[in-house]
């Protein structure tokens, strides 16, 4: 809240929120580069294997009976891990919570913003309603991304400190995204990021406990921003500056607001290409320093016996979001933990969903608790968040101290996925959930990879 | 988010979530004391009035509109204003708008929240949902008004500068009342808790542009309250200290937060004994100098055009919230305004619903938008929130200059309306919104009245 004290935020224009409003409006999809669209859809196939991967799990259950219990028991949205249809609403609230529960779904780096897990469930649930095409959802998921991102980064590092990001801008991203395929004209859009911005929310307070709120948050943000785009749709009204108003966005949940991210070089840079795939099944927080040990122990091919001690020298992100948690005691926690991601690599040489499934009682892995620690680095912390650099010091059992470092963790854009990855990580993950046998994850794979030429989305799994 | 600098917070247990959780899991119906129970009553008859006369109005519609392509077309749970039958979620998301567009629901001085616009939504919606009866009901919103009213005291005015305590506050204390009735015990009355906290929204930034924003607030509150305490009674987990801890609720959005108010004698002071009815139909604000205008008419006989000028001493908080409201050009946004609030009262003595309908083409009382000032009081700021001290400075027509001032305004604890009064008002409420002819308002009154002694509530419109 000491926005006041924050020269940035003088410079605001006030034109901020409306200028991204008519961006999103009138962004054609004859004017986004083919290979933005390309890497749209491979977010699409990558995120819908992580929505299946959290069928079945205790949170989204209860999201799912949630939805039962308000929502309508038919309808033209699919609420995929369930194979159940209901409103948009209800589809996008379970889609985007089994979206983030693996910890697998897309991040982009500068923003610190999981995109993905808002964007997609808000805009297939409103696609599905709707009736609209492949090329409308691409441009309506591209239109969330590029707006998301940009209110991610608006928001700065301070509100990242308390706030979960993914919630608060995902919630505009969600907007935006639905607007889109509602119609929306620039004024209805900025009514949308109006009401999006004032149900913004989302707090980091809930790591300590291991508790169930990241998934909320998903669901919240992709819920909430679909309802605010629903409404500006039927002439509701939000306010013109939600981001940089006085009393907006910025104002109370910011200290390092800076208004010209939020309209930087809109339609000439694609946030969407600076966005990474997760390869590790851990927070991004712990994967330049995983990758780097990886590095560390293939290079010295050394075993878990063979190392005693690790450091992780990391940005404070890092501290502030793994630090609460010292004793992990769900799977979930475990994949906040540096020592338990870390431990994993070491033991494991790989931190994917099996791995940390078998964490709890895997008395290998979990010697590394008491013999990793996390310290700010400099170098690291200057970098970030453009950009993610991993360093680790290993101390192994004779005393040598190696050092391990990786400027580009794995699934960063100049270290991505390939198509063939990202199709063997998103059957792994579908299988995971078991919502679908092999049969079936062989019919619907190939469908997510041409969705962009669906002349009508309709239903994912029929 | 300068929590870390504010010594209050140092002093927090870590255990005033936790103690606030038990304090609403484990109240009886028969510890509240009688004249609790009959304020309760009050509140929810004034409550149902400002419900009522919200039907039609634009926001209000399309909220309706929402719950129809969203919700359910049948349950259990009533939507007043359109006398639809839907799940609970739905019901309380448009009652809670509704209540609140008026401007005429009640108010709690010492933390600037609206109880009943938040909690008797989820509740009655919950009620209706499981067959509650109506000492359940009302044990339910007791225990809401008590945990809101401490939280919006905890978050302080530095809080109330940004957000809109009412969206914030009014999350925990649905999450509360529907927990009640959920028959929560305390660990999940702290879960819901958690999930709560950890959705609360609402930024004043919406007043510039007298958007829809307030009746989303509390449509919202009351629907998310609501969804956290459905979700904690199937297990959903949520932080154990949203609101004191080091990443929670003071953390984000207070610089001033105190957690002693969250835990202040709890079952000994009844907070719903300090709340106020709302006189006039305009922001609460308004009011106390509204009063102290109506004295000086009144004492010096005076119309409206012997008064050339008006300075209104008040707090910062007013300024805050009026000040951004500089030529209305609705009638929601009037009730928002100063100027025109003054205007309406020197005119025609009288600041009510037709009053401000009207406003827009009342030539006379638009004279008074450029003779109406605010000015910082540093009495009146010192005693705010606690107390809402109006005091006016009247300058005459022929020069002179008269003092008003009122201690207490219409509606205070010790300036209350009788039960008279109160049915008055939500007769005349009841009638505005048309959902009811006459003889349907007759019915119903009554029954309003005698909530407490139904077995179970059933529907409140038949």
């Amino acid at each position: 809240m000491a926005s006041e004290k924050n020269p940035a935020m003088a410079a605001a224009t006030g034109e901020e929120s409306a200028t991204l409003a008519a961006f999103a409006a009138g962004l054609r999809y004859e004017d986004i580069p083919d290979a933005v669209v390309d890497r749209t859809i491979d977010f699409f196939v990558d995120w819908a294997g992580s929505v299946l991967s959290g069928a079945g799990q205790r949170a989204i259950v209860a999201l799912e009976k949630l939805a039962e219990t308000m929502g309508p028991s038919e309808g033209r949205s699919e609420i995929l891990v369930s194979r159940r249809m209901t409103s948009p609403l209800f589809a996008a609230l379970v889609n985007a919570a089994a979206a983030h529960i693996s910890e697998q779904d897309d991040v982009h780096n500068g923003s610190v913003f999981h995109p993905a897990a808002v964007v997609f469930p808000a805009a297939l649930a409103t696609a599905q309603h709707v009736g609209a095409s492949g090329r409308d959802l691409i441009a309506a998921s591209v239109a969330g991304y590029e707006v998301g991102i940009r209110v991610g980064e608006f928001l700065g590092r301070s509100h990242y400190r308390v706030f979960h990001t993914t919630g608060t801008a995902g919630t505009l991203a969600a907007a935006v995204a639905t607007g889109r395929l509602l119609g929306l004209d620039a004024v209805r859009m900025l009514h949308a990021i109006g009401s999006a911005g004032t149900q913004a929310a989302g707090l980091w307070e809930f790591l300590r406990d291991a508790a169930d709120s990241k998934q909320l948050h998903t669901a919240k943000a992709a819920a909430d921003g679909l309802t605010a785009a629903f409404l500006a749709m039927d002439g509701f009204t939000g306010a013109r500056r939600i981001l940089e108003g006085r009393q907006g966005m910025a104002a109370g949940m910011s200290s390092d607001a800076d208004p010209a991210r939020l309209v930087d070089r809109l339609g000439a840079r694609w946030a969407v290409l600076e966005t990474s795939f997760k390869f590790h099944a851990s927070c991004r927080h712990t994967h330049p320093a995983a990758d780097a040990l990886l590095g560390v122990l293939e290079a010295n091919d050394l075993s878990a016996g063979d190392v005693s001690r690790i450091v992780a020298h990391v940005h404070q992100g890092a501290i502030d979001v793994l630090g609460p948690v010292t004793d992990p005691v769900t799977v979930h926690q475990a994949k906040f933990s540096m020592p338990a991601t870390l431990g994993l690599i070491a033991t494991h040489r790989r931190a994917g969903m099996a791995e940390f499934d078998a964490y709890l009682g895997d008395d290998a892995a979990r010697t590394f608790l008491g013999r990793v620690e996390m310290q700010l680095d400099p170098e690291v912390d200057a970098a970030y968040p453009n950009r993610w650099i991993g360093k680790v010091s290993v101390t192994t059992a004779s005393g040598e101290v190696l050092q391990g470092r990786v400027d580009e963790p794995k699934g960063d854009p100049g270290n991505t996925l390939s198509r063939t990855e990202i199709d063997a990580k998103a059957r792994r993950l579908a299988a995971y959930g078991r919502t679908l046998d092999a049969a079936g994850i062989d019919r619907l794979v190939p469908d997510l990879w041409s969705i962009a030429s669906r002349n009508e989305i309709g239903r994912l799994i029929p």
